[in-house]
């Protein structure tokens, strides 16, 4: 629980072309046209993303880089250069972090205390994926045309941002509950839902026990990138531990595509998922009114292509972040 | 500036059997008898570095696992697996993290603020490297018998871990000085202490400018793992910028090694690097009053081979940790 709570008091979203097709397409600040962006690669468009992402911020929160304390940065690329090479031109303080796709999470977590514990005025948190990249680098490249079975998830192309500052206007983080890494064993790196359903189980109840909370305390519990197969696992899960979530409970990756005429199959992944959908989507509907309570849990699964090759199961992890509008709640 | 400075309360380092005969081994904790380790693979070896050293940091500091409010860890790994593999039956919230080599004192500014700002009452921070699992990764596989270029480093083997805590004896963590990313334009990924001096350089200068502090504040001034050439840089820019360090400076890469007999060409590097040299040697001077003031500066360069295949310039990153063993100093 944060003594002196944090606010977001800005957020930004840029995604891909088919992210721009999807059922939140109205919600981002930016569809960009093409995958490669102008870029040479699509390592460097994505570094691009996280950079034009962490410029969009600034600007819709009214600051200079010179106001941001810190910028905390992650992304699922091999040392994570998307968010190295992105941020190099910032000048800002830098801590770079690593929990797959849970490291939006991560960040505003790493953030929130940052800022409550006075270390910090602003910070930005900053995260991306892109399907081109992440096909590539995790499973197969893209020209082999290799058929996805229908467990898989959808890589996001897309990077979402938030600014935690001391003052200003915008929903509060009241309370984080930071994950363990969980593994149930599970080795099929195209069912990752499966895999990092334990974890946001294991969060998700720890938080409801540390805190006193209860499903009935929020209006949205929102994992980051469980996909179809995911969701069951989690409800039923949830619900074997005394916790019904399900009229209040989503997935990231269940809203940002829509699945029955974008071929997805499980849903929407990676670092971009959470990211955007909070950023974008999320952030806004807490602006309105819409949202009061929300309990945003970014769920990563921890895996390599060497771990994988070398027969490893998927350890998984889940952090979750408490945003309310009314702190006294 | 931490407002109730933490003290670290425990270290341990174990380190492969390059290192068990260079000049600090009756330092470490444990020497492996070969890169394996009983493990099937380099990287599975690389994740018992890391769990083996997360017990013996409990084990030395008196603690149970239960009583861990987080653990922080980070590797050379593509997606960081040693830690996430090594930390997975842990029970212990996580934070991973990426600076490269820097990652040591990345996530000892980290552990000190959750520490400081009352997050937690006791943190362990741990990293590793490995010189099979990071040759194979970053240059080339070690079958190849690839000749390296003199101005290369050896990539530690070996992990170090402290534990950070608000009570208990050990010297104390009073100030953070958290590095931007620099890239001066440097490519070549044989030379990485070239790329990462001008990191350190500025983290140095920013540090002192920060907190009114002055190259005689400090007994010791350690880098990361900046090497042979590195050294010669840091020490000629940071007096370009009006401070000089040459007699209070040494570098945990030109520390490990005897240079001279191993051949290991520009000194050490890797995670591991400054990692171990603090926690089996720099924190045995403090604890028995030879060292009194460190100014501990991880270094690190955030490049992948993606990066270097594409053309890419190597961001550099150094994080400073002030250490002392009498606060009121």
């Amino acid at each position: 629980m944060l003594q002196n709570p944090p606010r977001i008091t800005s957020t930004a979203s840029i995604v891909g072309p088919k992210e721009g097709k999807g059922p939140l397409r109205l919600f981002f600040d930016n569809i960009i046209e093409d995958e490669m962006w102008g870029e040479k690669s699509w390592e460097k468009a994505e570094s691009k993303l996280i950079r034009e992402t962490f410029s969009k911020v600034l600007q819709k929160g009214n600051k200079t880089s010179q106001e941001i304390d810190y910028v905390i940065s992650g992304d699922l690329l091999n040392q994570c250069i998307a968010a190295n090479f992105g941020l190099r031109e910032s000048d800002v303080p830098f801590f770079g972090v690593y929990g797959a796709c849970s490291t939006i999470a991560e960040s505003m977590s790493i953030g929130a205390m940052l800022v409550d514990g006075g270390f910090a005025d602003n910070v930005v948190c900053i995260t991306s994926s892109h399907f081109c990249s992440a096909e590539k680098q995790f499973r197969f490249p893209l020209e082999l045309g290799t058929q996805r079975p229908p467990s898989a998830q959808w890589t996001v192309t897309g990077s979402g941002g938030v600014l935690i500052s001391n003052d200003g206007s915008g929903p509060y983080i009241t309370h984080i509950t930071t994950g363990k890494i969980v593994d149930m064993g599970i080795k099929d790196a195209n069912n990752m839902g499966a895999a990092m359903a334990p974890a946001a189980v294991d969060t998700i109840v720890t938080h409801f026990k540390d805190t006193g909370f209860t499903p009935e305390s929020y209006d949205l519990i929102l994992t980051g990138d469980l996909g179809a197969i995911g969701r069951e696992i989690c409800v039923e899960l949830t619900r074997e531990q005394g916790f019904n979530i399900e009229n209040i409970y989503n997935d990231c990756g269940l809203m940002i595509y829509d699945r029955e005429k974008q071929d997805t199959h499980a849903g929407g992944s990676g670092c971009g998922c959470a990211a955007t959908v909070f950023a974008g989507f999320v952030y806004k509907k807490l602006m309105d009114g819409t949202l009061k309570n929300v309990l945003f849990v970014a769920t990563g699964a921890l895996l390599s292509p060497v771990s994988t090759q070398q027969g490893e199961s998927i350890p998984s992890i889940a952090h979750a972040i408490s945003i309310t509008t009314s702190p006294e709640r």
